[in-house]
């Protein structure tokens, strides 16, 4: 039987209850890498458990019950009782962060908190540790998936604000009370956090400055898209001489900024600082099963110190055909029946044709077509048949194209 | 005095260079952060220096002398010795990187390597850390920033291959000679390591297929933009069934693609998982500043064993008055006269105008401002003035701009 390290639970909802699934799920490859089998020692929530017992019983705490009080009790005991801690709690730590930091110190115990930002972007780790020796001058961020969802539909659909609010709260991207994630104040915590790792200062909430995206109109953004604008909830903190800016406020992006190409619930971090330039981190902004995934890589890392590589523990073998959609582009003869014959070969292979464009004439004549995906041997097999055609005019050229439908 | 932690380097080129004066700039911070001052024992190049000698002064190994041997040979003889090596060696890791991980668990010692993949970009940290417990079913990149900046050309500009190459040349973004690149060889190597990594898996350079760009064309661009696709040198890993695909080629994105706006000389990675449904980290490929940041990154998480977040070193004051580029939107009665009233007010603060434009006559006029960068106090005033003028129909509207002088 192999040694266990006992996670103890705090909350059910959401992502309380991704992560408990996402544990058990991952377990055994948890138990390769760490030589320890992870095992849920218990869960508390509000009317079920007593805490002490639930901490005695623990070699780390996972703290996802939200709020100020009594999360800061429960992480504080903890910490002080020699125990790890992971948490997704901004509120907490952009509020009282400098005292829950200073107790995981003097514990020698480590308080992870990736889960707190930007979803299943790394950000945190990014920042503490391949940047920690960095000299960040700005970090910029999409950290609401909500107030992201909105201005992207009210850009594409040229919708006016509450009736976008309202399909975001229908699809499930919009809380039923938003007013933390519409007024700037959920982007705001995130920021502090972010400033006070990026710039190494104690910065608190009350220290930034927001605004928020009630007041946005579908004119606005339609003026702007006419000017090459894009409009977005973006997070800065940044060096200013000698000092430090915090700020959330709606901001036009012009195309080539990192950020102007990140839409719908995602969110997005941009740090630059004179050696990397600048590096940009996306994905989906905070849902159960992504803030579980962040939750679960931090106490996979309290579990171990960064160890070497570990031993592969698969043996997958390495597939060498795959399925592909293609373009495929042929110099013709300008005669008729060429692309009934070119189909005929393509159809002989079971390749079949999205779309075709036949360009110029006589000696200029083309056909482009895209085929969809089809296993790529099947498709060569097809172009050599077709390179054989007597009205081809040179070798079929082609390029595989990788489908909108990509996730 | 501290106790110092003595950094022995190997190869002195555009990187080993980069590193020496980093790791010189940020010692006073890496020793806030370790409580070791790092040092630099000394360097190896061919034709100077003793291994032997640097070794048993080093208590870390820094490897930047590329190619297969004697690189091997140095770095298996450090680990032996119980030094951590870092490294950003990506054809020794491809071809020999089995041999050299179990070298280091052997010897209880850790091995790092993120410069070797996607320059800045953090995602050998990322595989190996953040998603250490995770499923992962696809790892899609944009690894080779020469062949990104000549496919981006060749879309931007309508030329032909031969000739952006020699732009790419004399601007430093393409080598000499550079088949490695063009011909897909140099990502292929970036793509086992990536692929070993996510998929737990031995993956080696023999067994990733590849194909360059060096027949793509420019109409087959122009083509594909009028389809709405844009191309890329794309390496793919990823679980078909029971096994693993590992290949690079041209390919084709839709606009959606996470990889689609990945632009010039940029490097990106694309990580996809069921929990996590996608995640994308961007930023510059290799050049000398960036590897050196990405190694000095390393150097660190090789000092210390993952603290908790240390205590701030720094008390930025927080600024509250920054600049910014404006947007203002005004909807006035339609007369005469009022452009250059809305002017003088702007130009009485100081706040000058980029762009403007009227749209809508009678009822529906407005005016549409774009001002430059100016203290927000001054616009704040400039606006608090226009409020007051007799032709304005409502209260003015304004909106940040982010310029594009980004960077």
């Amino acid at each position: 039987m192999p040694e266990t390290f006992d996670v103890g639970l705090l909350g059910h909802g959401t992502v309380g209850s991704a992560f408990a699934e996402l544990l058990e799920q991952r377990a055994g490859q948890i138990e390769a890498i760490t030589g320890l089998r992870p095992r849920l020692a218990g869960v508390l929530t509000r009317s079920r458990g007593a805490y002490d017992e639930l901490l005695a019983g623990s070699d780390l705490i996972v703290e996802l019950i939200g709020g100020i009080e009594p999360a800061r009790r429960y992480v504080l005991d903890a910490l002080r009782a020699g125990k790890h801690v992971v948490t997704a709690n901004k509120q907490l730590l952009a509020q009282h962060g400098e005292e829950l930091w200073a107790t995981a110190r003097e514990h020698r115990v480590q308080l992870r908190f990736e889960g707190a930002v930007a979803g299943v972007v790394p950000v945190i780790r990014v920042l503490q540790e391949s940047l920690a020796a960095a000299h960040v001058d700005r970090v910029s961020g999409i950290v609401n998936g909500t107030t992201n969802f909105i201005l992207s539909e009210m850009a594409r659909t040229g919708a006016g604000y509450d009736e976008v609010l309202a399909e975001a709260q229908r699809l499930g991207y919009a809380e039923a009370d938003p007013t933390e994630d519409v007024n700037g104040a959920d982007a705001a915590a995130k920021m502090a956090i972010l400033a006070r790792l990026a710039f190494d200062t104690p910065v608190h909430l009350d220290q930034v400055r927001y605004e928020g995206i009630e007041h946005i109109t579908a004119d606005d953004i339609e003026y702007a898209q006419e000017l090459g604008l894009g409009l977005k909830l973006v997070g800065t903190a940044e060096r200013i001489d000698d000092g430090l800016s915090v700020r959330v406020h709606p901001a036009f992006l012009y195309a080539g900024h990192p950020l102007a190409s990140i839409a719908g619930p995602f969110n997005a971090v941009t740090i630059e600082s004179e050696a990397i330039t600048e590096m940009t981190l996306s994905g989906p902004g905070a849902g159960g099963p992504q803030t579980a995934s962040a939750v679960l890589g931090d106490v996979v890392s309290a579990m171990i110190p960064p160890a070497s590589t570990p031993e592969t523990t698969q043996r997958l073998p390495i597939v060498e055909d795959v399925d592909s959609s293609f373009y495929l582009h042929l110099e013709v003869a300008d005669r008729p029946g060429v692309l009934a014959r070119v189909a005929a070969e393509l159809g002989r292979e079971g390749v079949s044709v999205k779309s075709v464009v036949q360009k110029g004439l006589g000696d200029r004549a083309r056909l482009v077509l895209v085929v969809h995906r089809v296993a790529e041997r099947s498709f060569l097999e097809a172009v050599d048949a077709i390179a054989e055609l007597d009205f081809l005019r040179s070798r079929p050229r082609f390029i595989r194209v990788i489908e909108e439908e990509y996730v």
